[in-house]
Parts: structure tokens; C-alpha cells; sequence
């Protein structure tokens, strides 16, 4: 996995970012710079791995991926108003927010050029796959904005939505590796289903970690998806199985009525607790990962390459941070 | 022409955009149906049609080409802090900003899915094409919004940076219409340059009319650019013509030291009338459309096929506003 993980970084420092007009391309040069942990391009490339693939020829849509990934890290930055990125300044923070909506297109349409760079005869499906993902991409963002004034959102509508705002494109990541492999329809529908999961779980996890998760381990103060009023799994699930008066009690919370933050972070948490949530949402993902892992071992390679994807699919799961 | 204008509306009005999430795609739907005079489109399907190739199989990529531009309007309107689009609230005006991104950046998306809709052997082609001139438009905005704050543009820096944001577009448009038709890569690349001459004066032609037009005609007050204290090269051309203190004026202008806008724009045009501005740019504009017509000129296919791209050019050049 280091090697490939090196090979994805050698590839993102020759992407030509140094031209002009500068107050394009740095932005987007610093957007890259900023790191990440690579974990799209990474599937890309231990799925065309795993299915006997030529991964050199899976490297420039793999890398097409993680600059899309960036490119909504630039947009949704402005839209949630967020000031920081990787505790640095977020584009839109640095710049303002029309370098950062310009300079995000531009990166979007950078994507599209790496994406585009494979070998002829699966240049139609790898687009058809990406452009399919880019639009779910958005129309997930959407529901994210549309369910922060929605009074009431369904456990099946926010899996749904973080499906399509988080999980299609580690799905698709995948899929582009087993593509360029020339895997079977049959193999690349079940790898896409592996990550689409394992993108529900991954995201699951997130919101756990954000109210259950050591904040020293976290890196910043727990409690941020509460503060920001978001229906997350936790909530909606404390919604269904609360009494009146916690109903009430976190109803009033979601809507400001709770002036002092800590207050109202102990306040829902609280709830949470006497609820059992966080051993619900960890069974939850547990769940999840299983439907994930079903998948994977419903594809016949040898077991031995599927190894990397299994490590990498356990670090996301039993991630502190 | 009219049959295909025809044919451009109908598939514009196939577009399925009446799906969730509403609050994403009834923003794109509104922007599409404020109209527009659909040229680029019309200039893919003219183009393959010179060609004598299919256009029925031209019409995915022209629609792609026309939502591609209108995703860089819905952007560029937040960036410009623009009001209006065809006389109609701006989609950041009418939804906000946030809306104005993230439906613009679906708008991008689709625009990809359309111009990928080509027979197998021109994908490549066309999206190399479309790549390069996606980056190229958002390099010419970029260069726009630098030329404001940038104390001295030069006619090369200017000519260069509409070539970017405006004629690369309506080049590729005709290019995509050349690919489809299977032109030779000389002929493709000949109706391309006639594309960006004719772009070129296009956007010559808009910076003329919104300091000489007719303001009845137009449609709305003259000056807007000379307000908005936009260099073009109405302005260059003043600034290396005048003398000292018509140059001093003219800097004290654009750096919004006179108050009143009627008055600005009064001072303005005196003296681009007494240095006999208007003149010198129509024949500016004539240049560059004669060194379009002589791209087209080079093109060996029967007259007759020529005659709607040269009637277009010809509306184009003579239009009132």
C-alpha cells in the first residue's frame, strides 16, 4: 500500500499547477498541498490490483478522483461556510470566496481531464461512471443543505443522502480500478456496492466520532455536528426512540433555543446516552461493514489480493480520528 | 437555421430537470429557460452540417456545449455580483449564493454527460477538446477579474484574455461539429481559428455597443463598463492615444474619482469621441472578422454550404445589441 500511496503522491506533485493565471492555479496548487489521506485514489488503484489489473494504466483516474474529491472539499467549504480545511485556512477563507468558487471549477474541470486519461476502449465506461458520480455527488450536497431547514428527516432519506454525498464516490473509485482491469459487469457492480457501504459505514462513523469520540484524539472539541444543528443518524435515531419530553428537549436544541453551546451539547448528549445511541449507531456500522464485506467475498480472486483492501476498509472502521 | 434552432429547443426542453432534489435542479431549469440566442449550439450543428456530416449525431455535444456556458454564466453572475441574466433575477440573486454554486456546478457536470453522448471513435476527440476549453474559459475569467485590480492591461493582454473567456467556446462548437462530421484535422482546425476571430469580435462588438449603441436598442443604459470601470480595449486604446491629461482623467475615472455616474461616463466618452475611439474599433472589429472569413475562405467545400455559418457571422458582426 506505501508504494502505491507514493505512487499517487508523485503523481499529484507533477500536476501542472504553476502556470498562469496564478490566482487560478495556486489556490488550487494549495487546496492539493494540504494533504489528505488519499484514500479515494488508493481504492482506485488496490481494486485494479486486486483484479490482476495493469495499475500504472488506473494512476491518472485515480488521481482524476481525488482532484473531483478536492474540488467539493472547495465548494461545500463556501456553502458551510467553514473557515478551516485540515486546520488551514480553507480557500474560500484565504482567498475569498470568488477565487474559491473559480478556482474550484477549475480544479473540476482538471478532474475530468485525468479521469479521461485511459486507454481508449474503457474511456466510455470510466466517463459513464463519472459523470453518473459527480451529478450524485451534488444532488447528495443538496439534500445535506435541504435537511438543515427540514423539520424532520427519516433515518432511510439521511442514509440516503450520505450515500450519495459520500459513499458513490468511493464506490466509483473502486469501479474505476476494477474497469481498468477489465473486470466482469457482474465483479465491478459487486466492488461499487463493497464501497458504496463501506462509504455509509465510513460516514457513520464520522457522526459517532463527532459526539463519542476522544477529542484529544479527534483533534478538535467534539460536540460540532450538534453545535451546527445537523440530523445526523444519532439525532434522527434519538427522535424515533425518545420519550415526549427528550423529543421536545431536542427539538428546542436543533432549533438555537439552547444559547451556550456546552450546554447544549451536554443537554442532546445526555439524551443520547440514556437512549443507548452510541451502542446502536456502532451496531449500525457494524452492520454496514458486514453488507460491505458480503460483497467483497461474493468476488472470486484470490484471497491474497484482497488483503489491502480489507486493511484499509479495517483502519477506516476502527479509526479514533 | 430555423429548423435547427428548433431542434436545439426541443432537446433543451428534454433535458429531464424536474426531479429531486428540487432545490438543485429547478434552479438549473430556470437558468436554461431564460433563453438565450443558442448560437454555440446552432454553430456545432452549422458546422457539421458545412461538413456534410450527420447532425443529428452533432446534437448532444452542441446541447453539452450550451449548458457549459450557461453554467459559466450562473458563476460568473455571483463573481461579477451581477443582478440580472436576460433581464430575469440572476439564480444567486434569486436563490443566494450557495444555490448559485452547487446548481451551477451540477450544470457542469450535466454539460460533460451531453458532450459525451458522440459515437464511440470521436469520445476521445471531443473530450480532449472540451477539456482544454473548459480550463482555457475559466483562465479567461480569472485574467477578467485580475485586469480590475491590475493598474495597466495591454491590447495583447486584453485581445488574449477575451479570446479565453469568450472565443474559445464558439471556436470548439464549430470544432465539435467538425469532429462529428469526421473533417480532416487541417479543416478542424481552420473552422477553429475562424471560431475564435469571430469570438474574438463578437466580444469587440459588445464592448462597443455598451459605450456607442443605441441605448433604446440595446436595451439598457449605455456605459455599464465604463461604471463597472472594466478595461477593454476601448479604454486601452484611449489610454495610449491620449495625451497626459487625458490619460490622467481617464485614471481618475477608473479609479472611481468622479462620483456621479452620468458624469463619468459623460467624461469618459468625450474623450474617446475626440480621440475617434469608435472609428478605430469598428475597424478593429472588421480585421478580425475578415481574418475569420479568410479561415473560412480556406476551407474548400461547395459555397453553398457555407452560407448559414457566413449568415450567422454576418448577424452577429451587425447586431444592434
Amino acid at each position: 500500500m506505501d508504494q502505491y500511496l507514493e505512487m499517487i503522491s508523485a503523481h499529484m506533485e507533477d500536476i501542472p499547477l504553476s502556470g498562469e493565471p496564478k490566482n487560478l492555479y495556486e489556490p488550487v496548487a494549495y487546496s492539493l498541498e494540504n494533504g489528505g489521506k488519499r484514500i479515494r485514489p488508493l481504492m482506485t488503484l488496490l481494486a485494479c490490483d486486486m483484479f490482476g489489473g495493469d495499475v500504472k494504466a488506473a494512476i491518472y483516474p485515480a488521481i482524476g478522483m481525488e482532484l473531483f474529491h478536492n474540488f467539493t472539499l472547495m465548494h461545500d467549504d463556501i456553502m458551510d461556510n467553514a473557515p478551516l480545511r485540515r486546520n488551514q485556512p480553507a480557500v474560500h477563507a484565504k482567498w475569498g470566496i470568488n477565487t474559491a468558487i473559480l478556482s474550484g471549477d477549475a480544479l473540476f474541470a482538471l478532474a475530468g481531464k485525468y479521469v479521461s486519461n485511459v486507454p481508449d476502449r474503457m474511456l466510455r465506461p470510466i466517463f459513464d461512471l463519472y459523470h453518473k458520480t459527480v451529478i450524485e455527488v451534488c444532488e447528495g450536497q443538496q439534500y445535506d443543505m435541504d435537511f438543515e431547514s427540514k423539520e424532520s428527516v427519516s433515518t432511510d432519506e439521511y442514509i440516503d443522502m450520505i450515500r450519495l454525498k459520500t459513499a458513490v464516490l468511493p464506490a466509483a473509485c473502486l469501479k474505476a480500478g476494477a474497469i481498468i482491469a477489465a473486470a466482469s459487469v457482474e465483479d465491478q457492480e459487486k466492488i461499487y456496492r463493497y464501497g458504496e457501504f463501506i462509504g455509509i459505514a465510513f460516514q457513520l462513523r464520522d457522526d459517532w466520532l463527532d459526539v463519542f469520540g476522544d477529542a484529544s484524539l479527534v483533534g478538535k472539541q467534539t460536540g460540532g455536528d450538534i453545535i451546527a444543528n445537523k440530523k445526523t443518524w444519532l439525532y434522527i435515531q434519538a427522535m424515533e426512540m425518545g420519550n415526549e419530553r427528550q423529543r421536545h428537549t431536542l427539538t428546542e436544541a436543533f432549533n438555537n433555543m439552547i444559547s451556550d453551546n456546552n450546554e447544549k451539547v451536554g443537554v442532546v448528549k445526555d439524551i443520547y446516552d440514556r437512549l443507548g445511541i452510541s451502542d446502536m449507531a456502532q451496531e449500525n456500522m457494524r452492520t454496514y461493514y458486514a453488507r460491505a464485506f458480503d460483497h467483497l467475498e461474493d468476488i472470486i480472486v484470490p484471497e491474497a489480493r484482497k488483503v489491502n483492501l480489507k486493511e484499509l476498509a479495517r483502519g477506516l472502521f476502527d479509526r479514533k480520528k
